[in-house]
């Protein structure tokens, strides 16, 4: 049996479908919440049948974690154009480099395109412990993993003490960041997310 | 005219009815979600009309925070008996009084009784600013309020830095803390708060 390449139209077509797909996905749980949100309405918002969603995804749970990491992705590139998210900046200063990527994670949850979806998934990770679940193992903890290997670098470079522990020390400046966007408790700015790194790293007991 | 104080008995009444209030409020928001509890239907389950609800309160948000305060001072006195939640320890050692009070925060965030309502009414603030705006100034600022205060004492002692936002120091200890528990990111536990407290106060750069 010869396994036949896709022909070029075929891809764009997926392509395509995967695109409304996630734009459908993406406005249902944002209009309707994450329990209305279905495999059925998504299709029909899409135009696509159920079973193109099938051929891809297994759960509704699923679609919405990828189409969240896609629109994530955007808001990323968005927030700082010349930045690939999945790359730790490592300019061989820890300080900047946290102040560096705080401050376009300021920019990132400030988008309004970006925020209404991320909240309605946080909302429901918040009361629905498998979905939270999902949604850490999916999204965040890979990110949290970018902070955690700058850190281990900065131990490395002599610049972060080698007994810390790098999964615990980056929630120092980017828990703070979380509650007040998830609690609206305060307001997010760069010289905030700067004060939380000079804090995080120097302490806040006199030296 | 003379105003008349209520009878003992029509006292004991309404403390009743305040209890049998809450009490329908709480497993309303717990089961139904936030948006479809109605003050009809926290009426109804306790058992009580809808004009004695709105005697005291005007809206079901003003019903659920009194609600909530209540439940949360119930659950602060159950994890640790002996203390006051409206007060912060001082000993002097701001180190053991932070850890102190963290040990009880994670001792209360494990309390089953009081985990569901946190986090339906957690959940509804993340999607809903109105919501999420009373919770913090009722509930959550309050409660920072007393850390503020400590750390403003302990900064008298020489013990904090002087140039320290307490507002924005506090929150290297309690946002990993709600972080974690708002979004399952990461286990709670008496060692992990210690630690916050260490770094925090010590700094994670070498000094």
């Amino acid at each position: 049996m010869t396994l036949k390449k896709p022909a070029p139209d075929a891809t764009r077509r997926s392509e395509k479908s995967r695109r409304a797909i996630f734009d459908a996905a993406i406005a249902l749980v944002v209009e309707a919440g994450y329990p209305k949100t279905t495999i059925e309405g998504i299709a029909a918002r899409a135009g696509v049948g159920k079973q193109t969603i099938y051929r891809w995804w297994s759960s509704k749970a699923e679609v919405l974690m990828d189409a969240f990491l896609d629109l994530s992705e955007q808001a990323s590139r968005e927030a700082a154009a010349d930045r690939d998210p999945h790359v730790f900046p490592d300019t061989g200063d820890i300080a900047a480099d946290l102040k560096f990527v705080l401050r376009a994670t300021v920019d990132e949850l400030k988008n309004p395109r970006f925020e209404a979806p991320s909240r309605a998934l946080a909302a429901e990770g918040v009361v629905n412990e498998q979905l939270g679940r999902t949604f850490v193992a999916k999204l965040l903890e890979p990110s949290l993993q970018l902070y955690v290997e700058r850190l281990r670098s900065a131990q490395d470079a002599g610049q972060v003490r080698p007994d810390v522990d790098p999964r615990i020390a980056l929630e120092l400046f980017v828990s703070p960041l979380a509650q007040r966007w998830l609690q609206y408790s305060g307001p997010l700015s760069h010289e905030y997310t700067d004060t939380l790194v000079d804090y995080a790293l120097h302490g806040i007991a006199p030296r």
